[in-house]
């Protein structure tokens, strides 16, 4: 029975699980806290920064994976020298956890980014702003994930604080053009060690707050699919991804792609998949780092739409609202990750398939809507 | 977060697992050994007769639910009298523990059914074999599945061991017609407490040595649907049964359907409704339990079909052929137990969606030969 460790007790460790139960395959996790959404499985808890603890955690398993990309690098590297598979592999998950590092790749591979640069000093981003204001984006090279790390910079005091700071960042900010863009797109794809890669279709994303909150499966038309699809196989096979990765995409005014962001894990604009695709991003990323076969990527159903659960305050958890949500919505799926309600905490999501897509989006608001009442 | 105590460690408890995922329900499971199939949430285990063990179970959850039918009645109604939900509750189940006291309730019901008798003596025997014979099915009333506890029967001396030790079965053989049965079907249907019923499309059903090979979703016409689903409606609103009910029926050569046997909880012809179906019968069953609106029975595709995995020796558990397997079939879900491998233990099943019947049917075949390759 090969054993899969992942590290993250969060709702992708969890939403991994059902597909390790339908395939006969072990899982452990390394949790934070007693009481993650993945503790079902969770059979460490502690410090994934404290080598003794990581180490031991993954002498049990077969091949090492994640939830997040918090793990530093170095740690990484030193369980590939003790010959621990880690997928994807340290040189791999750096683009993910590094912006500057993926900007940089991305250029060498020759793929469509937004204009950018490393900037250290105030007279840099100021240069920036003057070719491409009057607005610019600035993000901290590290430690960024929904919306957290981004700013949008009309003058320099905007991120004075970072530069007094910079250091805690490497020593270098990422400047962005901002793009003008007509909507946000996201491409999954899985590769395996063998290098066999799979895409799933090009999804359109929906924000709210910065957080992902609508997923539409596959993007409404038009959309460049090709070209999304392209740019997924480079990224994946020139930077020596295993295992599922999300690119962020956003669609210009004339209807380019242009890279936002990459995840090498599963990506909340893949939760579709569950009920959407043949092959769900979850039982797929376990195929892909065990090196197993990749399975049928192609919807399930015509259209799949996924709406975010976020937390409206510290006491609804959604679970009140079953028995009204449900018996007016026999179609939709629930999923619920089972942590602790916080106003805007991503708290689970929902799923619905078939052929009437705006039928399809008024039922999920309105499920929605359902579960938020208080 | 509502919770579920599961008695019996079986393959169905594990099923319920992914459904209780996504529902953010918390299933405890009470399992006879350390390496059940469940072991993943199994919180207790021990002897489930032992009327501690189980009221100790018993009352770390809201509802208590079953992966097998083998609880004795007395402990069930002992748990209703302290104020336990027992889902679905012993006045029903019996009908499912006990094969005439299933056959008497049906007559009761006007339900149609295969002639019966129930039988203590030789002489009685002898009359309904020169009755319905030359032969005739014998049946113990309770402790049968899989074909164990069924007879054929054409000559007295064939159940002379059982004639012989009537007491162990209560005093009384179940004698049935032999039907002359064109193919077997099964209905699905789920009841909740506040008495809502759902049914799944009709299933056939292929035996291979008396155990479940193959099931194909919905049935291939001509079948008589609505006969099939008027009888479990009447069924599980006369037994008032609570979750998930399979109605395993003989369809004569002229194409009317009988009851042959009872199963009160997910069932072995149900596994297709995993991806086969908008709502699994775990997930039904889960929600039946908590008294949860019903979701959604329809087809998430045109045909689904299932394909038991039967262990065809002491070493092959089939994960070792995945390799093969999944590259050559991208299409199939793969569903395993983590069972000890033995020859003939259903150690897992394969699901297949789509439109064309005959190509599933085909590839599915395939894909097992495969895996059953030493």
């Amino acid at each position: 029975m090969p054993s899969i460790g992942v590290i993250g007790g969060g709702q992708l460790a969890r939403m991994m699980q059902p597909a390790a139960i339908a395939l006969g395959i072990e899982l452990k996790v390394f949790a934070e806290t007693e009481n993650s959404s993945a503790h079902l499985t969770a059979t460490t808890i502690g410090d994934y920064t404290d080598w003794d603890q990581l180490f031991a955690f993954a002498n049990q398993v077969d091949v090492i994976t994640f939830d997040h990309e918090h793990v530093p690098t170095y740690l990484l590297e030193r369980l590939v020298e003790n010959s621990i598979p880690v997928r994807p592999g340290p040189k791999a998950l750096i683009h993910a956890q590094n912006k500057l590092v993926m900007r940089r790749k991305l250029s060498e591979l020759g793929l469509p980014q937004p204009a950018w640069r490393a900037a250290s000093s105030a007279g840099e981003i100021s240069d920036f702003l003057k070719q491409y204001g009057p607005k610019i984006i600035v993000k901290t090279p590290i430690g960024g994930y929904d919306g957290k790390g981004v700013r949008v910079v009309s003058e320099i005091e905007q991120v004075s604080d970072w530069l007094s700071n910079i250091d805690a960042f490497g020593g270098e900010l990422l400047l962005e053009q901002k793009v003008d863009f007509k909507r946000e797109l996201a491409q999954l794809s899985a590769r395996r060690p063998s290098g066999e890669i799979v895409t799933w279709p090009l999804v359109a994303t929906y924000q709210a707050e910065g957080v992902c909150s609508e997923v539409i499966a596959p993007a409404p038309e038009p959309a460049d699919f090709e070209a999304a699809r392209e740019t997924a196989l480079k990224i994946a096979s020139g930077l020596e991804v295993v295992g599922v990765m999300a690119v962020e995409l956003f669609e210009t005014q004339e209807g380019a792609i242009v890279v936002n962001e990459l995840a090498m894990r599963p990506h909340n604009s893949g939760h579709f998949s569950i009920e959407g695709s043949r092959t769900s991003q979850f039982e797929q990323h376990l195929r892909a780092v065990l090196d197993l076969p990749l399975g049928a990527t192609d919807m399930a159903d015509q259209y799949a739409v996924m709406f975010n659960l976020l937390g409206v305050n510290a006491t609804n958890s959604f679970v009140e609202n079953y028995p009204v949500a449900m018996a007016q919505f026999p179609n939709v799926k629930f999923h619920l990750y089972e942590k602790s309600p916080r106003a805007g905490r991503k708290m689970g999501h929902l799923t619905l398939t078939g052929t009437d897509l705006e039928k399809l989006i008024a039922d999920g608001n309105s499920c929605r809507s359902l579960l938020y009442q208080q």
